[in-house]
């Protein structure tokens, strides 16, 4: 049964109010589509689409059945937004701050530049405001949508020689998605935005000078390490970067509150395993990369003024826009909260940890 | 249905393997009977509970439901490990580390001294061997075990005056449970193992001391601000505190392949949900506490020393345990690499964050 005769059907026969049990459901079972923004198998960010399509599959016992596709199988990488919200496929898995000429508060779903953290954001968007704006957002495009992934804190990225001040970003030809992109355009960087399969070879081929991408262990995979080995693994552009699973709307609405539930909780659960997974595997990768003639560089102060400045002038233009700046002075305030904790609890263990263990 | 009947009807029926829409499984409906370590209601490890019940009852669609049970409604708060690997409950929710006397590796899966943070905690269960180590340990006991929750790093604690040197702890009659608990006795206090519920009273009457809790949202709303002011908000004792969903191995062996997924998957959100809680209200709650003034404070290095010494010591003794050796030796080695890598990335951006933008 595909996504158009379900819809159909379901209209008929009142499928979104019928129980599990209910017998119009169980002869019929629901199949979607998922598109993504991810390369097939691509390490980290196309395992969180495939764990939540598992899970669901597995949870509903083949009732409701999602197949993933990778960018390029239906649609290409950034074409998945309007591909689900015009209802050609019912879902899908990317990081929702690519969507920002639709909206630029969708980055906040992902990361923002001087923004929260990977657990930070969890608590905005869990207990916060954080998935009532989503919802807001979803309503606007006809997505229902639910964090289901996160990378954790990217690495500042790979460039051809070290960055001693702000200056060396002028005429440089980056990739970063996002506010964080547009801000380097603001030092002068010509920012590209590129999906991740296609990085590997521009960086190779010279159209790019440097990239930033996830983190030690995609990056090892995506081989950046054979053209450069001056890697920054602090960056201000995503602190988080948070990965959503959308559904249309319409589809949404016609699933059954058991199928409604399913989908959310699968997403749940694969925002916690997904950013377990690369914070697991990025301490080995980086002391690979390190082993491997590597340089492992934090950005100078200067840098980082320069990148504050550039973020600041950037939240201030896109607060003309009221949603946009009602979102930002919400995160702001919870930020601002959280933070303040976690220097005074796991901050402050940890300083210690490293002191007394060595 | 009860439990007892449900594994006889199971039995007879083949219910473990049929679908959710199979006629057998449809006519009778799975009731599990999860008791739990916390009072109802207690904010943050009852929520816990719940929402692992509520999930699975939504997802299910009825099909299995699960009946929570507060400490004392069926037994008591530190009974309800016994009562599930006995079958007299068929699920608990608690921490772990309250079982170190059934075995010490237990404490691995809540918080042990000086180990892993909640984050840390997550890489070494979902992508290490952590779920294999839970496994390893319900298969033991009888347990199909599940992380599904965590408070995050847990406070210090409370004290009646300020902690200036180890020698204040000499006496001291403190609750503290698992191996932080122990590691304070070795320090010479007076160690006290009682149920949230019973803390305040026993602070109060002056059958304590001083007592550690949970952290700024947990602490207030247990009230031990108005009995005492001297708040130290990092503790080496559980950086993080994970809560497990345990369930009669029997039991789940004899749910639908469907029913057990639910309960992995509703655990894991629960896991991501729950950590984000504490997060979320610790920022506010402590600055209420500062404002009704209670005093923010840290331990001094001697004090952390000791801890550490101790710690030491108490993870020398248990190690005698070779299976408590075998998981010691997995994580230590786990919480090394990931350490480092969060150090280069999420910890360098928040110092700049802090430094940049004030």
């Amino acid at each position: 049964m595909d996504r158009r005769s379900f819809l159909k059907t379901s209209a008929v026969a009142g499928v979104a109010s019928a129980g599990l049990a209910a017998p119009a459901f169980a002869q019929g079972n629901v199949k979607l589509t998922m598109v993504t923004s991810w390369g097939r198998g691509l390490a980290g960010v196309f395992d969180a689409a495939q764990i939540c399509a598992d899970n669901i599959n597995n949870m509903s016992g083949g009732s409701l059945t999602i197949d993933v596709k990778a960018a390029g199988e239906l649609v290409g990488a950034f074409e998945v937004f309007d591909a689900v919200a015009s209802g050609q496929a019912d879902m899908y898995h990317a990081a929702d701050y690519y969507f920002v000429g639709q909206h630029p508060a969708f980055a906040f779903f992902t990361g923002v530049p001087f923004g929260m953290t990977a657990t930070e954001l969890n608590n905005w968007y869990y207990h916060g405001n954080g998935r009532m704006y989503h919802d807001t957002l979803g309503e606007i495009f006809g997505l229902k949508s639910f964090l289901a992934g996160n990378t954790g804190t990217q690495a500042g990225g790979w460039f051809r020689k070290e960055i001693n001040g702000p200056e060396d970003f002028d005429g440089l030809k980056f990739r970063m998605p996002g506010l964080g992109g547009q801000a380097l355009g603001l030092l002068g960087a010509s920012v590209q935005n590129i999906p991740g399969a296609e990085v590997y070879q521009a960086l190779a081929s010279g159209a790019l000078d440097g990239t930033e991408w996830i983190g030690p262990w995609a990056d090892e995979k995506a081989g950046f390490q054979e053209i450069t080995k001056f890697y920054y693994t602090a960056g201000f552009h995503e602190p988080a970067a948070g990965l959503t699973l959308a559904t249309n709307l319409e589809v949404f609405n016609n699933l059954s509150k058991e199928h409604q539930s399913m989908i959310e909780i699968a997403a749940g659960h694969a925002n916690v395993w997904n950013l377990s997974q690369y914070l697991f595997h990025n301490g080995a990768a980086l002391n690979r990369l390190q082993s491997e003639g590597v340089k492992v560089l934090q950005f100078p102060d200067s840098v980082w003024d320069a990148f504050g400045s550039a973020s600041m002038q950037l939240y201030e233009q896109y607060s003309e826009d009221d949603l946009f700046a009602e979102v930002l002075a919400d995160y702001q305030a919870v930020m601002s909260d959280s933070s303040s904790w976690l220097t005074n609890s796991t901050g402050a263990y940890r300083a210690q940890r490293d002191r007394v263990m060595g």
